[in-house]
């Protein structure tokens, strides 16, 4: 062993202890006759002393060549230092230096191992080796580490069992595109890369395992939006004999736990929304309810008058901004190019002020008398003092306006704390969503979900409207993961291909194992998948990923550090039987 | 919920209970006037009773249809059994049923649902699911879960953090076949799957992470033996800081702590051998010494008489079988045949009796005396009763052969207990091995290995002969694990690559980032790796890892259950700019 101490466990208590610590040196100052170190490793920083009287000279000396950086190794005493710093672990001692060995010399580091580096994003992947030493990168990695034990102990005190489900699986059009791996002793077949191992953890379900759950990496190979990875890891489970309220209560239990454990939250029962509500008062299947600013629904109050752009709207909607009466004539004129940037898309915005003495000065007082504005307000729950800010046009479209509108102004408002958590559950997900492109209905969640039985009849007559018994759990405004009952029977499971436009020869051909598996005794089950890497992020208070994961990839999918992906030999593709494009 | 209890929970303290049951029929006997179905969950077998007096008529009526692995629900009454089974834990019990569910119906399984099934290996593959519902599969899951918790528990209690590297790495030409995956954003790239994280964990070691561990699947695309898996998963760890000895120390705890927690079996410190012992008492790097039978070198005492075979035989080796004097002519004749087979390879076999009155009777009578064979019995250890087997030829293949005939009697002798647990730490590994093929060196365990301080001078003159700080912990004859201490500076690593072929071009093509990375203050560091499939077998008192794995492939490589791998739509190879051989 190299030490016999951490850099960050030595304190008064150590005083005249002979010690040996190794680790980097953080930083030197050197006053000719004297030089202080802070040697830092994974624990902490520790500083150690070398001066003329007491320290062999030649060991003084060899200190002063020591770069940030170098890799070193010294024996010394504990002392007590002269000027304490109470706000390090290791502030009241320092370590009278006797012996130093260089373990490993150090370029100049690109960019400062630092809390606030000097380094940019792109260098500080390049070398990420030099970014983890960095407190707030190690620190994260050390939290998702506690965030993954705590769920693993938590489950498995309940009875789950983790199951490796394989890597090398098969590949299924359906659903987003799949990384896919050449089989050199298939010649001209491949594998795939799981999206998920959600086929597998049904079939443990057939298998009678009852209770899954896997900490497993997933690939999706999509064009990366801003903080997507096309690996990502999930909380994967599956359960078998229960209900969706089932469900619900054991993972709302883990995440209650997580809370308390590692945030020391206590957070009661979670509330819940349906999705169609969700929807109706804040635009999004995933609202943020640290703070109000719940939509109005002003068609009923706003249209039938002069207004044209009103009347001719599928719907009008407002939210009322705390305190925006006090918002500049330029402040809201700016607002309104906020919303009409084309990341948001809004044609306009038309606003009334609710003034202090219970008046209000609307955008649009042309078409409408004090007491048309005064239900506006009542709709929209807006105070003498707020500002209201409604927009119109198309119902899904609006809607998804006034929802970013609603998340600026409360980033800007300072109403998203990241210490406040707020977890919410949004269940009746529609089973099917139409698609412009493709001109047909797709799977909201997955071929797999299972309408609502009372919901079954719909599916000949108006499938848009069934529902699914499918169950999202929302933190902070962020979907950290999502579930339902699943189908269990062959008959239900065909006809959901049909109707997703599957051949009986593709669904046979994608998905015959399971529909196999379902003839020979499937139990009723169901399940959910939570996003770790966003998980772990929100839980630590933010909300980009790529900080939580050890050696993230950037947005073209490239690990800009090893430099992959990159070209593989003639002969490695020979051995494949596959070419390149020309 | 869709039950109440478990099937495996009730018992006589539940009497008069109302409970709710839920499971697969696991066989049914219908006497007409009562039926009783056996229940079966994850967690027991629960027996019903249906009986005409008791039971609703009808609710009889429907039991009687009920085929095995129909999946039920049933609500009724606990009662005492009439005639109790005390082998099962609900054997005091049985339900009274009163309401009965058809869950869902079930085909006849293709094989039978029980500890010792008809179904043969293909066929309990390709229903896998309806496989791991067999007890003995289904134990094997649980009982690696467990082993993998208590892996992490201990470990994070020794504070290593589980990092996650990424799966989606850069391919490189050394060592085993990589899988490679095509990049679509990346035309004409591809990614690896890696066959370990090696080079990620020692740069979290660069980065000051300095006790890392995680579970992780990694690949190889190889020919398979048989036991060998394409994905296999490795219970990988590194520590910065340490030495040797501080390695083997944690994973010898490691490993004590799984054989008492896991088996209840306490074991002292574990014995050391070096690779150079372990070839030349057991002729193989991986000795099971839960039995003796070691090798005794009969050069001195055998050559140089009228035996041409060996005297012109590199290695006279032989070993000493309890009690094997009193094999017959016959039975010897078979021993014979058995290492003339294709897979010992040896040319012959002498052997001598060693007869109770101390006398001595060989193959060889006419080469050797009573004088000469006495000395025989003393190198190979033989005692008065046993039977002395004695291989000639080239020392590697003599070894190999002699090892593969003392494994094979070990196991006919029954000295291969798999309840008894004897685990050895092979040390001191030879740094490289020749090849025959390509005509040079490759490194034994990996190019980032470090060779000893005291060989390295050898590198130069004799390199065959330079030892590596690397070893391997071996458990009852299979190497579950094996480590190292890294190369951690760039000048001897460049010398390495250098060593084994590489142009500084090619090592910088592949491993540049690791030597980069060694510029900017490395540590010295060092790890080690656990085959988890392997471990859990073995413990498991089994040798077959695929048992021990929940959704295995064949020896080509296929899932048989899901057919994977599959051909791939055209569409999909054209995204990623290749294309099949003709």
């Amino acid at each position: 062993m190299y030490r016999s101490h951490s850099c960050g466990e030595l304190n008064a208590t150590h005083i005249n202890t002979e010690v040996t610590l190794a680790g980097w040196v953080q930083k030197s100052r050197d006053k000719g006759f004297m030089i202080w170190i802070d040697l830092r490793d994974r624990y902490g920083i520790t500083q150690l002393i070398f001066d003329e009287e007491r320290t062999p000279a030649a060991i003084t000396a060899k200190a002063k060549t020591l770069g940030r950086e170098f890799v070193i190794q010294v024996k010394g005493t504990v002392i007590e230092r002269a000027s304490k710093n109470p706000n390090m672990e290791t502030g009241d001692i320092e370590i009278l230096v006797q012996e130093l060995t260089v373990l490993n010399e150090a370029l100049v580091p690109p960019f400062t191992i630092e809390d606030n580096t000097d380094g940019g994003e792109d260098i500080r992947m390049k070398y990420r080796y030099l970014d983890i030493r960095r407190t707030p990168v190690k620190n994260n990695l050390l939290f998702r580490h506690q965030v993954s034990m705590q769920v693993r102990n938590f489950l498995s005190n309940e009875n789950f069992i983790e199951v490796e489900t394989p890597y090398l699986i098969k590949s299924t059009p359906e659903g987003a595109r799949d990384f896919v791996v050449p089989s050199r002793m298939n010649s001209g077949e491949f594998y795939a890369l799981p999206q998920s191992p959600q086929t597998f953890k049904q079939l443990l379900m057939v298998g009678g395992m009852d209770k899954y759950f896997q900490i497993v990496k997933c690939f999706r190979d999509e064009d990366l939006r801003a903080d997507r990875q096309p690996e990502f890891t999930q909380i994967d489970c599956e359960m078998a004999f229960v209900e969706q309220e089932d469900i619900l209560a054991v993972f709302e239990g883990l995440t209650r736990h997580l809370l308390q454990e590692i945030k020391g939250i206590t957070i009661g029962d979670f509330p819940r929304m349906t999705y169609a509500d969700a929807m109706r008062l804040y635009g999004n299947d995933k609202p943020d309810i640290r703070f109000g600013m719940q939509f109005g629904e002003l068609n009923a109050v706003a249209q039938h008058k002069e207004f044209k752009v009103f009347n001719d709207a599928e719907l009008v909607v407002g939210i009322a901004v705390p305190d925006g009466a006090s918002y500049t004539r330029k402040e809201i004129d700016k607002l309104v190019d906020w919303v009409k940037r084309p990341q948001v898309g809004a044609l306009g915005m038309v606003y009334v002020k609710c003034n202090a003495d219970g008046t209000f000065k609307s955008s649009v007082d042309k078409f409408y008398d004090q007491e048309d504005l005064a239900k506006w307000a009542t709709a929209t729950g807006a105070k003498a003092g707020d500002l209201i800010c409604v927009l119109s046009g198309a119902t899904t479209k609006v809607r998804a306006q006034l929802s970013a509108l609603r998340m600026e102004l409360a980033e800007r408002l300072g109403l998203r704390n990241p210490e406040e958590f707020a977890p919410l559950w949004v269940v009746d997900f529609p089973l099917l969503e139409w698609d412009e492109d493709t001109e047909r209905y797709h799977a909201m969640h997955h071929p797999f979900t299972s309408p609502k039985p009372e919901d079954m009849a719909l599916l000949e007559t108006d499938p848009g409207t069934v529902r699914a018994n499918a169950y999202d759990l929302v933190l902070n405004g962020n979907e950290i993961g999502g579930g339902s009952i699943r189908i269990h029977d062959k008959e239900t499971q065909a006809l959901m291909f049909d109707y997703l436009g599957f051949t009986p020869e593709e669904a046979k051909a994608q998905f015959g194992f399971l529909m196999d598996a379902f003839q020979y005794g499937a139990p009723p089950h169901g399940g959910l998948a939570f996003g770790l890497d966003r998980l772990v992020a929100i839980l630590g208070g933010q909300e980009t990923i790529r900080d939580f994961i050890a050696f993230p990839k950037n947005n073209s999918g490239r690990d800009v550090m090893i430099d992959a992906p990159s070209a593989i030999d003639t002969t490695q593709l020979k051995e494949l039987g596959i070419q390149l494009d020309q």
